[in-house]
């Protein structure tokens, strides 16, 4: 029988205001289960300026089983860290921090934490994202006119992606953005209203991550006013749509670029990191000559990318292109060399400009391992991340592979890696270490800021998640995507079932004409619902998480609001979990919304829910009350 | 039978180069117990600005039962972060950082990592500290004849000390520079080699923390020129002095404060921060107007405190004064309020300045708490820090007492704090939970650091360990004090036995004369031989540590070189413990150095180490042999 625990996290149950500035006082609450060892206080510790400080919690009544407290704090840093300390009655003390329970002490990196900052848009938190790569999404009949520049080596739209050098950057298939709006109505039915595009600026690559400048779109795409038509046409349908930039570096292409090679007299000379006196030498992306890096000590470059009026992060999100954000490329890297970090300024001021000029635009930094450092609310709304979310789900719904790989840079067969680590294949989690794994890169990194994090299955860097899935788990995974916190993402193709064995082996064309195909359909069916069940249930995006069960092969949770509770359970291998009674107020009043798992209600209140197989259910419940 | 893991810690046996510069290649090395999975590949995965980068290991060969690898890895950050990853043959990997081995991912915080700015002298890897409170400590003829100022309430030296206002700041015994010289015989005797003394600027009250002058020293103890003789006569043995410093206030009867308050055109006035036009409300620590908070955004302030030649930090440490270094009060809030954090930049300034004045200078910072995010190498070379060994031994070798405490203060019973926690109470750790803590608030800091942190059993701001040490367990707590990787520090009069519930009513005088009644030579024969044990083997100081043995009642671990192994056995109610074969190289000469426990080889190789009551036990071992 699961234990009850007592619980706190960054939601509205529990937080009166997600949104405080500083010197703020917040209410914070803490259920306790009527089960636990009696308490004589219960207190928040706070670290203002980096000493604790402690405000006194106090009992507010008890409902359904759980003793309800609420403490003040006052806000005092832009990242305002607190933790829970349980007295017990009989002697010795509990901490509850965003790993949970702890007898001994916790560390201050582990705490709740408000943020003071600017917050993110709301509809950050409504929005379930499409990811496209726009020359394999769909290519409309005005592609057919356009001249190729000599790198490119065309492709018709059936043909088979070659992931192997030089196809791998030069294959090109032609999709283009008046492409994109012939397919908005699959978008539409779908469920989706976030376009995340990948890069869209003249380049010399089929991914365009090697822009030749920024300011102007790849006519390769239909030019600037295709781009215009396409921000309108998402827009007229309520949907919104981001653009993606590379703040770590250019391509060599670049016309700041061009001008500095070979002039070090040139204004842009100081944008980039020239290592001998002719600016012929340079530090570049993992040393591809391709990407010169920039050099974010340049006020002139900070003018020019971010802050001036004609900047590029400001050209965009102004009309007429009014695009609703950034996914900004290698957020991670970005003005990191060596002994110089100016990442934290440049995260700021890209943030600070775009909220002058839009305060409804999303920021979101690419940081593909542990990003907890970067996150705390500063800069980024979010990350495009993968072991908080992505890699754990894929530990524990994959089937292992060994099988060599081609590496299509050195086109060799290598050991399989996983996500650009080599750990000899897909590592095999239990559903235990499932959840310890997202607890434990989620524990790093404010509430507020987590729900902003991309929860992909894969994207255009990555393996397509289907290409590995253990039988019958894509619809856990896609589940688990839609209904735990954060944003839940769909890397276009994924809907069709498209597989790939890395980033560049999963950009498969769109097989589009294949919808009422049986596989097909029944796939692009199950992201329909689960999307759709994401956006008709709000909890899903902004309530409280509470693991209510978890053991080798199975995880139930729940998000919490005041108004819906939403029970979740999945399995790799079935389900036969007995949950104690209380965890779950009002599950007699369960409406089931997915799957196909038995919930029952045990004499003695404990519900039981079981089920075969790879699972994934949901249910709807009553939200959660608190004391009047 | 305890299973042996995979190692890796900073030390010499592990890391070739602890004090490499940015670019410079170091070789790092991981043994791994033959019965360990066989593995196909070892791997060290760094995270140079921010993205991973991988080095594969070669297996250098086995000894004593150990497969070596080793692995080159180039530093790339001032703090590089690095990790191992085992790949097992028949599938799967493990993680190993500095919380152990994972199956799951790991985070960068809690990655090993070497620190590539200059050094801290190998002086401090030496030191065993010694606090000195001035006032407190000894009182030379030359103190009758000194004229008390009119907040003083004089006290004679066999007086108790009371902790409640306002004799807690007031009540004054009159220990001078001169008593402390006179002392000198006994340090050296205990075999202690570095004097840190809490404040000796003049200031209002007996513990001198808020100075009315960072520029002169205090004339009630015995002023510059006594300073002087004391700093001479420490050198003169050989022993090193440090100072403290307040670098987060002044008193308000600091000569800036003074210029400054009221006077809003005075230079000074950018050192505090005013919070009205007529400078007479500021901001102060804690909210204590005797304490004003430095502004360290003014450059003038910098220069007058840190960079100038004149400058307070250099004053003293140059001749004819000539001190080892600085201790820094309050070192995390320094530079913090609010939405300004200028932390980073005063830690660095300090060191810098320290550097170029005297690279021989040690730098220490007050963090009580958990201290990671500001011990990563760019400032402080150590911390006065609890939750990393203090606070741990307290919570294992206690009683647990939950009776109310004097708040001296306020004048009234409360409940007991636990070093300003208020947890009901001191908490109560098993053994395993003494070592999980130990773990988990050192797996933030490099190795390098963490070697410099402050190791003590208690402070001028805490309760006396010895008030609640469980029976027979003041050996112990003594002992891991003396054998875990750390700075030692003896706060003086722990020495005879002297207790006390806090901080002020710890402040007793040293009750000279007493050195031969039983109890107290019996107490200062313990703190002698243990001092002496840590002195006589560098390997205390600078050898790796390896957990072997942890169960809920005892610890046992080795601080690993390659000339000694010492092995360490400590317990709070006796041990009874099956050490695996192999763990232990060369356990057949073991020579006994300390302590009363039972050490025997079983046939199979294994070690049996046992012993009854409070324990603490140490053997001198070989050291440990690497392939050739």
């Amino acid at each position: 029988m699961t234990t009850l625990h007592p619980h706190h996290d960054g939601s509205p149950l529990y937080v009166s205001n997600l949104e405080p500035a500083l010197g703020d006082r917040v209410a914070v609450r803490l259920r306790v289960p009527g089960s636990y060892a009696p308490l004589s206080a219960v207190r928040v510790r706070s670290n203002p300026d980096h000493e604790p400080a402690w405000a006194e919690a106090q009992h507010l009544g008890t409902v359904d089983g759980w003793d309800w407290w609420q403490a003040e704090i006052v806000v005092a840093n832009p990242r305002h860290g607190y933790r829970w300390l349980l007295v017990h009655s009989e002697g010795g003390a509990e901490w509850l921090n965003q790993t949970g329970l702890h007898h001994i002490e916790t560390l201050d990196a582990e705490d709740f934490a408000l943020v003071a900052n600017a917050a993110p848009p709301a509809w950050l938190n409504e929005a379930v994202m499409y990811q496209i790569f726009p020359d394999r999404f769909a290519r409309s009949a005005g592609a057919d006119g356009r001249e190729l520049p000599e790198w490119v080596i065309p492709a018709e739209w059936d043909d088979p992606v070659n992931g192997v050098m030089p196809h791998r950057t030069d294959q090109f298939y032609g999709g283009d953005l008046d492409g994109i709006i012939e397919k908005l109505d699959h978008l539409e039915k779908l469920g989706v209203n976030l376009v995340y595009l990948t890069p869209v600026f003249p380049a010399a690559s089929n991914h365009r991550y090697d822009a030749s400048s920024f300011d102007e779109i790849d006519e390769l795409l239909g030019g600037g006013e295709a781009y215009q038509r396409l921000i309108n046409a998402v827009h007229s349908r309520g949907m919104r749509i981001i653009g993606d930039l590379t703040s770590n570096h250019s391509g060599d292409q670049h016309e700041w670029f061009q001008s500095a090679f070979a002039h070090p007299k040139a204004p842009e000379s100081e944008f980039y990191y020239f290592e001998n006196e002719q600016n012929t030498e340079y530090v570049s992306w993992l040393g591809y000559p391709s990407l010169p890096k920039f050099n974010w000590a340049s006020e002139q470059l900070r003018e020019r990318f971010i802050t001036g009026e004609q900047s590029v992060v400001a050209k965009w999100l102004k009309p007429p292109y009014s695009t609703d954000g950034w996914r900004i490329d290698v957020a991670n890297m970005t003005g990191r060399l060596g002994a110089v970090d100016l990442n934290k300024d440049v995260r700021r001021l890209l943030r600070d400009t775009m909220h002058a000029i839009n305060p409804d635009a999303i920021l979101l930094g690419e940081s593909t391992n542990d990003a907890a450092s970067d996150l705390q609310g500063d800069g980024w709304h979010g990350a495009m991340t993968y072991p908080s979310f992505t890699r754990p789900v894929w530990g524990w719904l994959s089937e292992p592979t060994h099988e060599p790989y081609l590496d299509g840079d050195a086109n060799t067969l290598t050991e399989p890696w996983f996500f650009g680590q080599p750990l000899g294949g897909i590592p095999r989690y239990s559903a235990r270490e499932f959840v310890d794994a997202v607890v434990r890169f989620n524990a790093g990194i404010p509430w507020r800021v987590r729900l902003g994090n991309m929860q992909p299955l894969d994207t255009h860097d990555t393996a397509r998640f289907a290409t590995n899935a253990a039988p019958g788990t894509v619809p856990v995974a896609v589940g688990l995507a839609m209904t735990l916190p954060g944003l839940p993402v769909v890397f276009a193709g994924d809907e069709f079932g498209l597989t790939g064995v890395d980033g560049e082996w999963s950009r498969s064309p769109i097989p589009w004409g294949r919808e009422s195909s049986p596989e097909v359909a029944q796939r692009l069916a199950l992201y329909t619902s689960l999307i759709g069940l994401r956006r008709a249930h709000p909890v899903l995006a902004t309530g409280g998480l509470r693991w209510v069960h978890v053991d080798e092969h199975s995880v139930i949770f729940v998000r919490e609001a005041a108004d819906e509770t939403i029970l979740v359970a999945a399995a790799r291998e079935g389900i036969d979990a007995a949950i104690g009674a209380g965890a779950l107020a009002g599950v007699g009043q369960a409406v089931e919304l997915y799957g196909e798992a038995t919930l029952a209600v045990a004499e003695d209140g404990a519900v039981l829910i079981s089920a075969e197989g790879p699972t994934f259910a949901v249910w709807s419940l009553p939200g959660v009350r608190l004391p009047q």
